[in-house]
Parts: C-alpha cells; sequence; structure tokens
C-alpha cells in the first residue's frame, strides 16, 4: 500500500470570533496528510511552497512520518498565503487576501520512489494540476479521491469535468453538488454526478454531516453537535485526509469501508475545527481518536426490532 | 394506554411547482392522528371545525380508529382555512391566505372519556390553549410533547415559556431552537431549553433529520434523501404524529424507544411529503412502512470494529 496527497501546501491568516492568527502554517495538503497519518503511517505528498516555508514548518509533517520528498521548494519565491474572516455563524467567510505566489506556476514532480502507489489524493488544486499527477503516475492508483470546489466551476468547468471523469470519489458539498450538476434535489444531483466518471459521491453538509452515494445505496452520516467551533479552516481537507487514510490502511474498497473511511474523517474533523490552524491535529492520541469514533457510534445508532 | 392529540382540523389549499389543490383537507391533528393511527389504534383528537367541514371528511379520521368526541363542530362557523404557495426550492413557502375562523374562540372541550390519558400531543396552536388541554386533564398524563413554532415566539413568548415548562418533549426546528435561546449552537440551544421544562429536546432540520437530546444524550436521526419533494406541508406533524403514536404503542419512555420513535415520525414524514396533503397517509401498508423503516436502517447503519 501507498498513499500520495497532492494539495497546498500554505500560510494563512485567520481570524474568528474567537481571535486571530499571524501567519500559520496550513494549506489542503497539511490538513489532509496530517489527519491521514492516524491511520496510514508514510502517507507522501506532492506540493510547492517557497523558501519561506522554514524547516520547522516541514518538520511538523515530518514528525507525523509524511514523506515530504515530493515537496518543492522554490528558491526565492514565497509560499502561497490564504488570509480569512469568519463571520459570527461560523458558516461563512469572506477571504481578505490571496496570494498565489509559487502556486501560479505549480508543476507537480512526482519523485520516481512515489510511483507504484495505489491511492491518491487529489486535493483541491486547479483542476490541471489535478489531472496532471495522474498523468504523470506511471500506474493508475486502485482509488483516486478528488476534492474540489465552486471557484474551480466557476472559472474552468470544462477542465474539471476533464478531471472529473478520471477519479474514482468525488467529495464536494451539497452547493457544489447542486451546482456541478444542474439538481436541487441532492438525490437527483448524486445521480448526475454518478454518471460523469465518479463510482462514489460524498455530499459534505457541514454541520449536517455526510452523504456518500453509489449506484444504487446511499449512506447518511452524522456530525458530531459540537458547543463551539473555534476555527472551521481545514475541517473539509482534514475529513479528506482522515478519509483516504482510513482507506489506505484497511486496503480493500467497498462501501462498508467507504462508511467507516466517512466516519474516521468526520470524526478527525471534528477534532480540527476546536483550535485554530492544525492546532489540534498535531498531537491527538489513539484513545482520544478511538473515543471520538465512540462518540460518533453512539450519536446515530439505533435498533429497531421489525 | 391513551393517546390525546390536539390541534388543527381544518382546509388548506396549497401550490408547489408540482401543482395546485382546492381546498383539502388538513391541520396539525389530522396529519399527527392519521400518522399516529398507523402504530396506535385509536388516537383521540381535541380540535374544532365549523359546519363547513363535512361528515365524509370526519371519516377520514374515524376510518383511521381515531376518536373524534373531542372535535368540536360549530353550527354556523368557518373551518380554519391556511393557503399557501411553496418556492422551487420547497424549503421555503409563501402564506397567501389565513382565515382562522372557528380557532379564533377556540376553547377545547375534554370528554369525559378522554380523562386518564397517558399520553398527550399538544399540536401547533396558541400557548394558552395548549396549556388549557393539560389543565382540564385531571391526571397529568406520563408523557407530554408539544410541537411549537416561532410565531408564537415572536408574539407571546411568556406564553409559551408558560407552557413549554408544563411538557415532557419540545419539538420545534433548528432556527426555532436558536429563537428560543438565543444560542447558535445547537448544543448550546439544547442545554438551556433543557432547563425550561422539557426533559427531552427534538430539534426537526427537515432534509438534514433531527437531533434528539436529553441530558447529556444527543442522537443524530437522517432524513432520507428523496429524489422528489411533492408536498411538504404537515410533514412536521406527521412526524409528531409518528413520534407520540410509537411511544403509546411501545409504553415506556426511555432514550431508546425516544430514538426509535423518531426514526418512526421520520419514516412517516417521508412518505407525506411524497403526494399534496394527507393523500400518502390514507393508505400505507405495514409492509411499505415496515420497508420504509428498513431503508433508515441502511441509511444510517455502520460498524466499526474499535
Amino acid at each position: 500500500m501507498s498513499l500520495i496527497i497532492i494539495g497546498t501546501v500554505a500560510f494563512d491568516a485567520i481570524e474568528t470570533p474567537f481571535g486571530k492568527t499571524d501567519k500559520i502554517v496550513g494549506g489542503a495538503a497539511t490538513y489532509a496528510s496530517l489527519a491521514a497519518s492516524y491511520f496510514y503511517n508514510q502517507a507522501k505528498i506532492v506540493a510547492v511552497v517557497g523558501d519561506d516555508f522554514g524547516k520547522e514548518n516541514i518538520e511538523i509533517l515530518t514528525q507525523h512520518g509524511i514523506d515530504t520528498e515530493g515537496l518543492q521548494i522554490k528558491t526565492g519565491e514565497k509560499s502561497f498565503f490564504w488570509s480569512g474572516k469568519y463571520h459570527n455563524d461560523m458558516n461563512s467567510r469572506d477571504t481578505l487576501i490571496t496570494e498565489l505566489n509559487v502556486l501560479e506556476h505549480f508543476d507537480p514532480i512526482i519523485p520516481e520512489s512515489y510511483q507504484n502507489c495505489e491511492f491518491l489524493m487529489l486535493g483541491n488544486l486547479t483542476p490541471q494540476v489535478q489531472q496532471t499527477v495522474i498523468k504523470r503516475l506511471k500506474n493508475r492508483p486502485k482509488l483516486i479521491v478528488m476534492d474540489t470546489m465552486n471557484f474551480w466551476m466557476d472559472i474552468m468547468m470544462d477542465d474539471l469535468l476533464e478531471t472529473i471523469k478520471m477519479v474514482d470519489v468525488l467529495t464536494i458539498n451539497d452547493a457544489e453538488a447542486r451546482q456541478l450538476s444542474g439538481e436541487y434535489s441532492l438525490v437527483k444531483a448524486a445521480k448526475k454526478i454518478l454518471t460523469m466518471g465518479p463510482k462514489y459521491l460524498i455530499i459534505k453538509k457541514g454541520e449536517h454531516g455526510a452523504l456518500l452515494f453509489h449506484e444504487n445505496q446511499i449512506f447518511s452520516a452524522p456530525a458530531l453537535p459540537l458547543a463551539e467551533v473555534f476555527d472551521p479552516t481545514g475541517a473539509g481537507d482534514t475529513f479528506a485526509g482522515g478519509f483516504i487514510g482510513y482507506l489506505a490502511k484497511v486496503g480493500t474498497i467497498n462501501f462498508n469501508n467507504m462508511k467507516n473511511a466517512i466516519i474516521y474523517g468526520s470524526a478527525l474533523a471534528s477534532f480540527c475545527v476546536e483550535k485554530f490552524g492544525t492546532e489540534r491535529l498535531l498531537n491527538l492520541t489513539d484513545q482520544e481518536v478511538a473515543d471520538r469514533i465512540q462518540e460518533f457510534v453512539n450519536l446515530s445508532a439505533f435498533t429497531i426490532e421489525a
């Protein structure tokens, strides 16, 4: 088994009703690989940073067993930077600053040691870069999971559709599923999207959980009701990383394992939002993860004797 | 065991993107008692209609074993009438007409044969009428469930709070839980509302399911993802009726039975929205109900071996 995660490794500056941060380490590949590391040792990342991204930051990843051979460091350039401010309901946010920097001309390099990977997570990036990674792998991975967002639907739908065709699992939120399909009903939206290439569709509904669609099967995963959401940044990437990390660990792709992977992803995401940035993902214990999973079990279990 | 359901029995005229109806039979007590009838024979209703509400309409109820001794018929007066139009997303609607008619001076009468009831469902009505019914019962029922809505929070919060104090289970939607508590987080909202009187709180989230709160326990019930919502009218009342009907059938109040009651209520509500008005609730078979329950089981079950 091996697992490659592509996405951004970046700096974020975040403001929420609870406080604000200076530049802290963020990015889709950071969150996703940290989350995956709780289930799968030695996730490999493909990403790009500038030389402002110090060794101590890369160590955050390597300390979690993450292979950074595919992390390009561009001398004389700056890392991708995003700054945003969350509204009081924590469900919407304003982007204050987006500096693409090294991302503008990101040409992903796949180290030879990354070849023959079985699990590939395409974190949110331009559809072209996502596609390039698939093409640069000599053998098609057993499972390709793709995360994307409305931004790419707005400005490059054709490229997006072409990439979507090549993947096994697509993860998007409910508004994006409606935008991509032109259907309001999520059941109809899913039906349409499952004709576009992916065999599995995960619709993320934030505080309302997630839906998994596959052929005629549907799984509804709960979200853990939280008293406090401290910082939602990275929750979606953490979900995706936990999801594929769990699948890479168990190795077998089927509907049951997908369901469990969604629960594991959701559990990790529920930790992520408890503190700023990646902080809560840095030092989780196995016991904390197991207890959180048990909370999900308790939350949604019922026994009806027909 | 016995079960009383109070609420409106009324006429509705409904317009959805799929079509429109003339005046058809509706009202909270109608939907709730029809739903309850699938689990509990001989629910008793307390309501009021005018003499425009013909025998053939009352027979809709009696044919389902519903006791209508507590249904007052006011000669020379007209039944409550509501007319509404749903928007394309089916999640919002405009009220076109509200004619209170007999409801304006509704003084609920509890027939002697209704006394000693064990289960009481207070369907959505003015908080004063709901409270009057409680006071007119010689013995407090074992379980009082109250449904209400934002309208009463807007115009008579004090009366509402006084009635809420007297009940065991409150069912409201997420926006109403936020309004009632002044808390955005549903966990915090629930914590506050559980200090106001009720021992159980059900927060209905429509297409996102429902949450049950009790002491420190939470249950997250899924909603069945539907390709088509034909007419959402009465879904909340149907949910409440199925919920209390199931509890009246099993007789014992505990968290596990509450969870199952929510699944049964949700299953009946998922039928309700398939056709206009009460149509789909009139002739369900036991097999249809059992199959739908199985769909809920399949939808949310997962097995994680820790």
